[in-house]
């Protein structure tokens, strides 16, 4: 029996992801068939089947890799002392994941967008989902809750605020920019950028 | 035959909007069927059938609602002249359609947030719904650009960012927001109260 490669066994499992993920994105998850994925993917049922078992084992991966893309992401941009402020590492992080980002390839800027909310709908009722989206949203509040006190430390932001409540509400705005996006179709991430530079300008102008 | 008082219909289609919404953000839209929607009402197919044809009907009217419940709130949040900073906004605006709302009475804080989600991805894929969603979006839209435009003329926020990107900012927090109560449980609305207020600060620590 021939011995496969870490590399093909990888590239294999790609590319089952990306077939899933397209067929997700167009037509929602209830929608979308084990066989819809197969003829996405391109691939026979025995290829697709010794990955992953069915629908939600492929969801879940799906999940658990945008999430973790989010974050590193996330931390990467904001590895600098004191980290970019909000406009500029909402936008960094936004653009990488949306546009740029290497690992699955969807079809036009609205798809991750499109994808986003009809799992969150499948969130409602799937325990299992529910519980990797809370600990990825958790992962990456944690990391903003760090940029959020680091903002604090060093006088850039009023300190009598909970960085949580920080933390959330930036990441608030990229969901519901990102929800925006699925909508009412795509707008370029400048248009998210702008509105919080004129929402941190009114402490100064209040001051003024 | 006896003539049916305006105000008996009205209560009527009250009575059968508050059962569809109730069984939409239970269990979905298409999980939902008519005669759910009958069971949780407490109305005879032939009273519910009067008033809408089906449950595309029933879903149209209860977005048209709450949009129109949100600008006419937001609206009347905003008549001052300047208006109130966007923290005390959204926060009065997001308190009252959340949970003080007189219309559709909704089992829990978490309701209105889960039906919103839902909603949001059965626009994905009906035409319909999409109009109705963009055509209340932009009327609740246009009143924030309204609200952006006061801050700039009274020079409360920069004048360089166009007040479209700051109104959709605005909209996408509170929207964010609500999909975090819908899939993380509710939070009181001062978490993003105080999340506006920590970043409004940053210009003016900036300045200083």
């Amino acid at each position: 029996m021939a011995r496969v490669s870490q590399e093909h066994l990888d590239a294999r499992r790609r590319q089952i992801l990306n077939g899933a993920a397209r067929c997700f994105a167009r037509n929602g998850f209830h929608a979308t068939s084990m066989q819809d994925v197969l003829r996405e993917a391109d691939l026979s049922a025995g290829a697709v089947y010794r990955y992953f078992r069915g629908k939600e084992q492929l969801i879940e991966a799906i999940v658990t890799e945008v999430l973790d893309a989010i974050r590193d992401t996330f931390e990467s941009a904001a590895a600098q002392t004191p980290p970019p402020p909000p406009d500029v590492l909402v936008g960094r992080v936004m653009t990488e994941v949306l546009t740029e980002r290497s690992g699955l390839p969807y079809e036009g800027e609205e798809s991750l967008p499109r994808l986003m909310i009809q799992v969150w709908t499948e969130t409602l009722r799937n325990d299992r989902l529910s519980a990797t989206m809370r600990q990825g949203y958790s992962r990456v509040h944690e990391a903003w809750v760090g940029v959020v006190e680091a903002y604090q430390a060093s006088g850039l932001m009023r300190d009598d605020v909970p960085a949580e409540h920080v933390a959330r509400t930036l990441i608030a705005a990229a969901q519901g920019f990102a929800a925006q996006q699925a909508l009412f179709g795509a707008a370029p991430v400048s248009v998210l950028q702008d509105g919080l530079r004129g929402l941190m300008s009114m402490g100064r102008q209040k001051a003024g």
